[in-house]
């Protein structure tokens, strides 16, 4: 327990700690579909659901960013920050992040088509997306930056998740690229984003906002494999309409 | 399959066919959850965690109700809608259905206080019913009120469950005064809206639209006991912060 009163302002350290600890705690890093996934004991369908479905997260991202965008008045902040759009989106010709989620879902066996058209993602992972949008339009700016912070944590996932996924489903080895390069943009998203808000939060409340979005933004990514793992592993009941798994 | 060509009018009973063969199935009485609740196959601690998480649902109805008179010019129409706030948030110090439902939760052993907090409630839960007021407040007045058709059929589901939850709980009853009072309100209400829906649908296209705001609508119910369900039964892992059952 900290002997700290709530009213003093952490240091940035100390904000760097506690955004770290809820990490930790809260990150879908330990979510127990992905540590399936990990120990590569998941099904060519049930990787096929997990690449369908996340696809409509990938797909908001840029809109998620493009919201933010909207709500500076400061242009040396959006200059920065619309490096994401671009490398989601993608420039003259070289594939964005989500063009390059379709090709690892390709390598899953889905045709584009099907998953471009997001008929069949579950309304749990629709409405967890859309809660993100809701939390990046409607809540502060400085959460709304907060919220991204999870970029912090993803690159220790992901390096983890490649070896994972070359050693267990050496089929998705063309589809791998999205990974690849979220290795090196997610940590530069991270420190810009972690100093932005450490030099924004001039009150402990702020802090304490930032840390609260940040939470926030874990659940939504768990909520999505939640309704993952309830559709397509225990006990395995996809709600009427959603993606149905091959009977093998 | 229909032989009907796609841009030809339905009659009124041909309407509500359809919409009857939507709630056959996709509303949540067939979710697993109320198949066990009936079956009188969930703990006092499982019926605690569905009365704490559905009473999201109950605060917001009057908040979507409110969206929807927001966006009607009728004033006739506002007056017969009102009906459902006053319903829902009570007259004159007659309790209505959000301090019935607090009643049924304290019927469980939690506290009011613990309910109202909404602290512990499933992400999950939450963004499934904060879909439901983007629903209502984003789309056209005609979806949403052919939203509220879920009307239809619930009091088959209420008489059904009255009968369960006394048989089953019987420590329940005192809690029980919510679903009296719907077992005559949602009937008025739905045959409102469904003339409502009927009258101003006024191409297939429309009719369409309100066929598919009421999938949606059944959507955003299973999309709760989904969470529930894998929260509290099987596998039973609650979200990191979310209402946890006492260990037996």
């Amino acid at each position: 327990m900290s002997t700290i009163s709530s009213d003093v302002l952490l240091s940035t350290e100390e904000l760097r700690a506690r955004l770290v600890a809820v990490g930790q705690e809260r990150y879908h890093h330990k979510h127990p579909f992905h540590l399936l996934m990990h120990e590569g004991r998941l099904t060519r369908s049930q990787m096929q659901a997990w690449a369908l479905n996340r696809y409509y997260y990938q797909s908001q991202i840029p809109v998620k960013d493009a919201i933010i965008l909207s709500r500076s008045n400061d242009a040396v902040f959006r200059r920065s920050w619309r490096k994401r759009i671009v490398d989601h989106d993608g420039v003259d010709g070289q594939p964005g992040g989500i063009e390059k989620w379709l090709r690892l879902a390709e390598a899953t066996g889905l045709t584009a088509a099907r998953v471009l058209s997001t008929a069949e993602i579950l309304p749990g992972v629709r409405y967890a997306v859309d809660a993100y949008l809701q939390l990046v339009g409607q809540r502060s700016p400085l959460e709304a930056v907060a919220s991204s912070l999870t970029e912090m944590f993803s690159r220790d996932l992901i390096s983890l998740r490649l070896d994972a996924l070359r050693q267990h489903y050496p089929w998705l080895e063309s589809g791998l690229a999205y990974f690849t390069a979220r290795l090196t943009q997610a940590p530069e998203d991270a420190e810009f984003a972690f100093d932005w808000v450490a030099s924004h939060a001039g009150t402990r409340e702020d802090q304490e906002l930032a840390i609260g979005a940040l939470k926030d933004k874990c659940a939504i990514l768990w909520a999505q494999l939640d309704a993952l793992y309830y559709s397509y592993i225990e006990p395995g009941w996809p709600p009427p309409g959603a993606f149905r798994m091959e009977t093998a």
